[in-house]
């Protein structure tokens, strides 16, 4: 079950002027379930994007980005579920391709005016007649209010929808951002994470919008992992409607940008609470590191290990392995024996070994909460950084192995 | 169960002249169970050894590196289980050479002479007085056909106990290599596994010792892993004892390269098939890299993946989950549309996609099998790399949920 983690409130879920969702059944997977969503915007949008860095990245994302690059503005963005579209060769770009035109055709635009994404299943065909019938419906009930259920039809083994509005006042004027995301396995994100698309009112140009939402991945989706594999469909979209009339600039571009960071730091981490088989949610922070990338190696060494993973399953404080995890993280002239490391608020290691003050019932405790924070303090420089990741029990070895039956 | 590997035979376990092995049970972590092995050698053989680059390396490992290097020949090795003495600080320190000089004591050598090694839990102190204790009735059975008996002496989570002999004709005379190996989690060597011990009665110079146990180490263990969590105690020892009369120089040295490697590579197979909670053994073949470093990357990438080793554990041929793997390897300009993947000799993947005579149930018939074969063909150049691996099951989870309880 999810690690304190409910599903959103529809109605705190806050419409987006210039942006509206529609959504349908369209039996790509199996019946009875919410798998197609058009998200339309209004002629005047900015959109931008990161992608993920999987060499065998998916149709649609190659698509998209050709889309995006061609500059001829966004009309509509296309997500369909149960079929990820992913190591599918040149018939999966005809059919990532189809799709866009055959909805280009119902909203009156031109193809490459539309952003198509998949997730699921790697490897099989798109099923692009099912789709292109189930886009009728999704046009059919396209409204601004429909932020819940557009959540709700982009999950695949997500347990909990994940959708989070804020909001901020710039120039006097109230500003929205909502987004919504999706993942639960295959999460460990190299530009962003499964899928996550957020929106505006906002009024934010092209080139600054792309440095914002590269920013806002950077601090969220970047920093998220729950086994390590980094999918083919990765994508996190940013829209910026206008319709506001507020415009961003370099006076009140760190507002604009704190509160997308703050929608994706809530989407990201909903993902790894909601991370396949979760019972714990982890916060790893490494402080006091030369660099980001030491910091980062140190982090996902500890986020990727099972044996790690599995101890904080077990509520077993055998924290001997975090240890050896930082050890192997690849940071070659680490200095073991002027490191620290915490539980929580516990010491637990330093001097190369178990701190003198350190109680097995002090790490037993902290062990048995279901929010736990591994703090690790290199003394070697002055970054910091924070990564969120979940443990790993039983139910994720039987949701993988189970996936596709 | 261990897949595909059967307790060696004590019969067929050939004693190395020059080598006499004893064994104690020193109630380290429990009573009643070998946990204590001396290795003593005569005089005149050479030693040499590859060890872990954990950073948070044992103390046992730092010490054994520093009486290798004062370079006063090696009397004996001494091994406990049921502790690493690893993540312990100063007092780890002095517990490994307080154990190695209370041994020479009773050796009538010098501490220099000992070399130590532990594997068990990490960051706990060693109890130095038990394996002191046990000492006498370690040296009070020393025979040089006891290597069935080490090889459970070392165990820990290892289901089944790992040595084998070799033989090799070498001018006119008989070489005997005998070896065993631990180990079953915490298993991605990088330099050596957790724990083995290769003698030979061949006569190797100590420089040329180090470059062939360096050389098997790179064609064995350093090709295998469990879970990726490289161990803070690794070390692989290759003894030569020169008492076959038969000296190694460049003209015979291939064959006992060989001879070693092979040695090397059936002790090392042995801790994947029974890695912990292992339902099938996995053979990696990377062909047609540049070099070996990109070979082994896309090989590790498949190998680490939590989805497909669940996969594996589920005979699912849900084999989009190892194109996705090879994708984030970490080969920045790997062209996907021209690499081929192969499941034994089922072609599953090429130009980018599922090929066009794949069809499930041959994947479905391999996926079935115990051993099994991913080969995947880069066409990019003339470098291959082999790795072995293990799936991912309940069991896995099971066992390192509970290992210290």
């Amino acid at each position: 079950m999810p690690v304190n983690l409910s599903a959103p409130v529809a109605a705190q879920l806050l419409p987006v002027a210039g942006v509206s969702l529609g959504i349908a059944e369209a039996g790509i997977k199996r019946s009875g379930r919410k798998d197609l969503l058009v998200i339309k915007l209004d002629d005047g949008a900015t959109v931008a994007g990161v992608f993920t860095t999987n060499r065998f990245c998916a149709a649609p994302v190659t698509i998209a980005k050709n889309h995006l690059a061609a500059g001829k503005g966004v009309r509509a963005l296309v997500v369909n579920t149960g079929n990820a579209n992913a190591g599918t060769g040149e018939q999966g770009m005809d059919a990532a391709l189809s799709t866009c035109t055959e909805l280009a055709k119902l909203l009156g635009c031109v193809p490459e005016q539309v952003l198509p994404y998949s997730t699921g299943v790697i490897m099989e065909p798109l099923p692009v007649d099912k789709i292109v019938a189930g886009m009728p419906q999704a046009i059919g009930n396209l409204k601004a209010d429909n932020w819940f259920d557009a959540a709700q039809a982009i999950m695949t083994t997500d347990i909990v929808a994940k959708a989070v509005s804020r909001q901020v006042q710039i120039g006097g004027k109230t500003i929205t951002v909502t987004g919504i995301s999706k993942g639960s396995g295959m999460i460990h994100p190299n530009m962003a994470t499964m899928l996550g698309y957020i929106a505006t009112d906002a009024a934010i140009a092209q080139q600054q919008l792309q440095q914002m939402v590269s920013e806002a991945a950077n601090r969220s989706f970047n920093c998220i992992t729950v086994d390590g594999d980094t999918s083919t469909n990765d994508a996190l979209m940013l829209i910026a409607t206008g319709k506001s009339g507020v415009a961003i600039d370099s006076a009140n571009r760190a507002a604009m940008q704190a509160v997308i960071t703050e929608v994706a730091t809530v989407l990201a981490q909903a993902i790894v609470r909601d991370g396949e088989g979760a019972t714990k949610f982890i916060t790893i922070k490494v402080e006091g590191g030369k660099d980001e990338a030491e910091c980062k190696k140190i982090g996902y060494a500890i986020a990727h290990s099972p044996l790690v993973k599995t101890a904080f399953f077990a509520s077993d404080p055998n924290l001997g392995r975090i240890l050896a995890a930082i050890g192997y993280a690849g940071v070659g002239d680490l200095n073991v024996a002027t490191l620290k490391l915490f539980l929580d608020d516990v010491l637990v290691a330093e001097n190369g070994g178990r701190a003198a003050s350190y109680q097995e019932e002090d790490g037993q405790r902290v062990m048995k909460q279901s929010d736990i924070t591994i703090r690790v303090v290199l003394n070697r420089g002055a970054v910091n950084a924070t990564l969120w990741t979940c443990d790993f029990s039983y139910d994720y070895v039987k949701i993988n192995a189970s996936y596709r039956s």
